[in-house]
C-alpha cells in the first residue's frame, strides 16, 4: 500500500507511520517536522493557507509519483477559551490552522493523488457536534471539519471515483502527552493509538470494512474496550 | 439604541445602517470601507485574524464608549468550488476570512461591549447544515458559524449576562447584486432587505420577540411572504 499521513510527526501520526512501515507500506509524512521513519517527507512551510497548500501540493507532486491508497489527516491540537478570554482570538486562529487548514489541504491533495476507491480520513471531535463554550475556537474548527466531510462524500465533492472519506471522532487517545497532563484519569476509558492504526489498516486494505461514505465515526473506549459508532 | 453593524458597508449592512439612522439610533459601522451614514466607523485593517481583531478591538474601545444594545454581523460573501477546483484553497481561505473571522471578531467585541441582555446576530446559511459539495469552503465556514452560535448561547460562552445570540439563515436576499446576476430568478422568493432591518429592530427593541438563545433562524420567502423558522 502507498499512503500519506498528514501530521505524521505528531503523537498519533508517528504511531501510524511506524505501524505502516512495520507492514512494509510506502509512507509519505506531511508535517511541520520530518519523520525519519517515513519513506518521504513533505515539510509544511508558509504562513498562510495558500502558501502552505501551494508548498505541499508542489512537494507532493514531486514525491508522490503513484496514486495513493489512503491519506490520513491526524494533524490537530487543542486550545480553550470562551469569547471573552484574553487569548480567544489567538487560540481560535491556532485551532483553525491546526484543524481546518490541514483538513482542507488534505482534501485538496486527496482529490489529486488518491486512487479511485481510495480512502481519506479526517479528524473531528464529538463534543463539537454541540456548542463548546469553554473551547470555542476548537469547537468551530472541528464543526467545519465535520461539514467538510459531508461535502467531500457527496457526488461532485472532488474526490476520485469511489473514494471514501471517514471522519474519526476519538474521545481521549492514550498518548504520552495525555498521560502526562491527565495523570489521574481513568486509563480504561482511553483509546489506545494501536486501535486507530489497526482500524485505518483494515479500512485501507478492505474497503467493505469502511463505514458509509461521509460517516462521522465516534471512537469510544469503555472498560478498555473500544467501539466504533457512526453518529 | 446604540448598535454596531459588522459589514456595515455591504449590501445588507448599508440597508441596516440607513434603517437604524432613520430611527435615530447611534450606529457604529465596522467594515473594510467607511460608511458615511454611520455615526462612527471602524475600518478593518490587518492581514491576519489576530491583526484584524487587535485593530478592531482597539478602535471599538476608543469609539464605543457606552455599552451596545446590539451587534449585527452581516459580513460575508460567496465563492464556490469542490476539492479538486483550481481555486479551492483560495476560495476556502476567502470564505473563512469573510465568514469565520468576522463572526469570531464580532463575538469578541460583543463579549466586551454588549449590554447585559443585549443582542448579537451572526449570519449562517441553511444549505450548510448538510454537505455542500459545489461550495465546500463556503459550507465549512458557515458550519463553523452555526457551531459558534451554539457555543456563545451556552452559559460560560463569554457574552454578557442575559445577552442573546441569533444566527440568521437567509435563503436569497433581494440585493442589487443578486438582481444583476440572477436576473431571471423568481423575485417572489427573494427576502427583501427591509424584512431583515425590521426583524433586527424588533429583536433589539423587544427582547421577548427574540427566538431562543442560540437559535439558527431560517428566513424563507414564498409568494412574497417571509417567515422565520428555528431549525
Amino acid at each position: 500500500m502507498r499512503v500519506a499521513v498528514y501530521g505524521g510527526k505528531g503523537a498519533l501520526g508517528s504511531t501510524l507511520v511506524n505501524h505502516f512501515k512495520s507492514k512494509d507500506w510506502w509512507v509519505c509524512s506531511i508535517d511541520l517536522r520530518e519523520n525519519p521513519e517515513a519513506d518521504v517527507n513533505v515539510v509544511v512551510k508558509g504562513a498562510t493557507l495558500e502558501e502552505q497548500a501551494a508548498h505541499v501540493n508542489k512537494e507532493v507532486a514531486t514525491l508522490v509519483t503513484e496514486k495513493l491508497d489512503a491519506l490520513y489527516c491526524v494533524a490537530g491540537g487543542w486550545a480553550g477559551g470562551d469569547a471573552s478570554h484574553e487569548n480567544f482570538i489567538k487560540n481560535t486562529d491556532l485551532m483553525m490552522k491546526q484543524s481546518i487548514w490541514t483538513s482542507v489541504i488534505s482534501a485538496n491533495v486527496a482529490a489529486k493523488h488518491l486512487k479511485e476507491g481510495g480512502l481519506l480520513t479526517l479528524t473531528g471531535a464529538e463534543p463539537c457536534l454541540e456548542g463548546t463554550h469553554f473551547m470555542i475556537g476548537y469547537g468551530l474548527s472541528k464543526a467545519a471539519v465535520h461539514q467538510l466531510t459531508a461535502s467531500l462524500a457527496q457526488k461532485g465533492g472532488g474526490l476520485p471515483e469511489g473514494a471514501v472519506v471517514q471522519c474519526i471522532l476519538p474521545k481521549t487517545l492514550d498518548t504520552p502527552m495525555n498521560r502526562k497532563f491527565m495523570a489521574n484519569a481513568d486509563f480504561t476509558t482511553r483509546t489506545p493509538m494501536s486501535y486507530i492504526s489497526e482500524m485505518f489498516t483494515k479500512w485501507t486494505e478492505d474497503p467493505s470494512s469502511r463505514h458509509p461514505n461521509g460517516a462521522l465515526v465516534k471512537i469510544l473506549t469503555e472498560n478498555s474496550e473500544t467501539k466504533e459508532t457512526v453518529v
